[in-house]
């Protein structure tokens, strides 16, 4: 089996963009082969596109020929699209890594791409919704936004977390997506500011929720072994995890332990053979800020129920137990659904590689996780990268 | 790298069915579990799920944890669906054997579904022709079958192909699917039958095009290592092939030469380490006659043009060059997007067990190759399967 390395990567700016879905791809397109000059189009032989619902915010299925047009790809080995909501673009990575580790690849580029303003933004929330279960959640209204305010308020209840910690997660989040040029919010809030924010689902307010992005990002994969023809810093994918417990609110068993992502964790530092202490930097889903919060205790690097402590102690700053988030998270930098995984792959090589700002530069980072979570919080699912 | 095995698989009847599409899913996993008695639900690490358009369809993102849910999996290795328009349940069976090979799966279930009858069918026509592009062919109201329309009326002017020997495929195919209890149509035709029905794209009629389709079908893949554990007529993936240019129809270069496709068929050859003359068994994606006609020319079965005349001589049928379609193909069964590929993967382990009726049965066969094609006809993908 081979390792695997990504040995460079592009972005989008994310946000509201005047942009169709084509041209967001052309885009992220554009900017990740540049950054590797020796490959060209025409050496990748696949091509794999995470993209969550584009048959609803674009009319748009069969994306994976249609990225692999507009890149000027023609996939001779492996060409198709994933889909896992929020995840889509990890489902994506991890089907390229496994496909070069078999050898079925030498060259593949992985794109995520999510177009989510639409004329119409009712038409575009409805058809968000298109992600819970028809017959169960959809009809009783269960969006996003409930179901984590649920998962907040019985975390209140159980260890009396504050919504001023929870604040403090955005404000960590801005802080950092402040100084992301690809961000966007690109703008510093308080904990007045997320306090005073509209109310969204209590207790959750505007600036506890990750928005509405249109963003696009893709990362190029080789063997390892080949890495060195193309660039001096490559990045190596050495473990991953994933793991999944139904589908609806009611499988989840607890709404304040994610068990699904407790077995994720272990399967990505068994695989990547490291315990956690190794991981210098980590990429969080932080969908809404209690989603950080749990994800502190998930991971272990705090106990059960001191999420909260462990924000207001600043231990997920650099220079912290944890530095979580240095892109600037979900909350200040979008939420592009498909785009996600591939704008955090390519956030933590340019981490790796020294060319983020020095407010949010993880000095020495050698370890880093990108985590994700879909649906209900039922998936989650893990990448463990080095330098 | 691990050699990889189907152990079992089920499907459910196909057709316009008065089944939901959860209906359909548990009804595909339960016929896929009974056929593997020593896999339960709780044994599978893996699931991958192939589906087409379950956004338009039935308004349902996000499918592959609930399919989960359905089936009583927890996946604790890979869980995601795949997207590739009609050869969405193919690259649902590419990653898993991916999966398996590399280690990162050592139970996993493939699962295939599509809900096409929807209570407004004008709705579901116009959701089909969301797989192609917006900004080209689909403001251009060039959906599937003025586009194989097109690409009949070029293979009649350039080689002479005629209508009647399109009308054979369909004749053979209906006679197959005449003997397949889980086709949607299960009725014998003449040529004179095609001939007569209703015109939807000059020179195709009614019986020269694939039906719309509710249907799902599932397999249980292990490493090969393990099979015996499970059966004693295991059916194993010695070799695969894919190919993609472009995805508008001014890409494909020709209309009557599937580059594509040629470049599917020597990679799935190559990988397989096998001639032409090993195939015992094909399994086309006739979506249209004239489909059927191009792939014995691209196969190699026959010379370039002489397809029409392959047919008339009888060569697809058993017993002939090729048994071609012995299912039924699209045709006969009918085209769930999603659920085709895993389909023609459970009758082929069924041809391989002896357990389909004799005059349809290809007695002694040891190799067999599924094909699906996308699009327009730009993405081509292969299976070969062995006993």
């Amino acid at each position: 089996m081979r390792k695997v390395a990504i040995v460079g990567g592009g972005a989008t700016c994310c946000g509201k963009r005047e942009a169709s879905w084509r041209d967001l791809v052309q885009e992220a397109g554009k900017n990740t082969f540049e950054n590797v000059p020796d490959i060209s189009p025409k050496d990748v032989d696949s091509l794999f596109v995470g993209a969550a619902e584009p048959e609803r915010f674009v009319f748009q299925s069969n994306v994976a020929p249609m990225v692999a047009e507009y890149l000027g790809i023609t996939p001779r080995k492996v060409l198709a699209r994933t889909e896992l909501a929020c995840a889509s673009g990890q489902a994506a990575i991890r089907y390229a890594w496994a496909c070069i580790a078999t050898g079925l690849s030498d060259v593949a580029v992985v794109l995520g791409v999510e177009k989510m303003f639409m004329p119409d933004m009712a038409e575009g929330q409805s058809n968000f919704i298109c992600l819970a279960d028809r017959e169960w959640d959809q009809v009783n209204g269960l969006t996003a936004p409930p179901l984590f305010a649920m998962t907040a308020q019985r975390h209140m209840f159980e260890y009396g977390t504050t919504k001023e910690q929870m604040a403090l997660v955005s404000v960590k989040n801005h802080h950092y997506s402040s100084m992301n040029p690809l961000a966007q919010f690109q703008k510093e809030v308080t904990v007045e500011d997320v306090l005073k924010s509209v109310v969204i689902a209590p207790p959750l307010r505007l600036l506890d929720c990750s928005g509405f992005t249109d963003g696009a990002a893709g990362v190029i994969m080789v063997p390892a072994e080949d890495s060195s023809k193309y660039t001096d810093t490559p990045m190596y994918i050495i473990g991953t995890g994933q793991a999944n417990i139904g589908n609806v609110v009611n499988n989840l068993g607890s709404l304040t332990e994610w068990v699904p992502l407790r077995m994720a964790v272990q399967e990505a530092l068994k695989t990547a053979n490291i315990t956690l202490d190794k991981i210098d930097l980590a990429e969080l889903h932080d969908c809404f800020t209690i989603s950080e919060i749990m994800e502190y205790e998930a991971f272990g690097w705090c106990e059960k129920g001191k999420g909260g402590k462990f924000i207001e102690e600043e231990q997920s700053y650099i220079g912290g137990k944890i530095a979580a988030n240095p892109r600037g998270g979900l909350l200040g930098c979008g939420h592009p659904l498909g785009a996600t995984s591939l704008l955090q792959a390519v956030d933590i090589l340019q981490q790796f590689r020294g060319e983020v700002p020095k407010g949010r530069y993880v000095e020495g980072a050698e370890t880093a996780i990108a985590h994700n979570l879909s649906g209900y919080a039922n998936v989650h699912s893990i990448m463990v990268y080095s330098r």
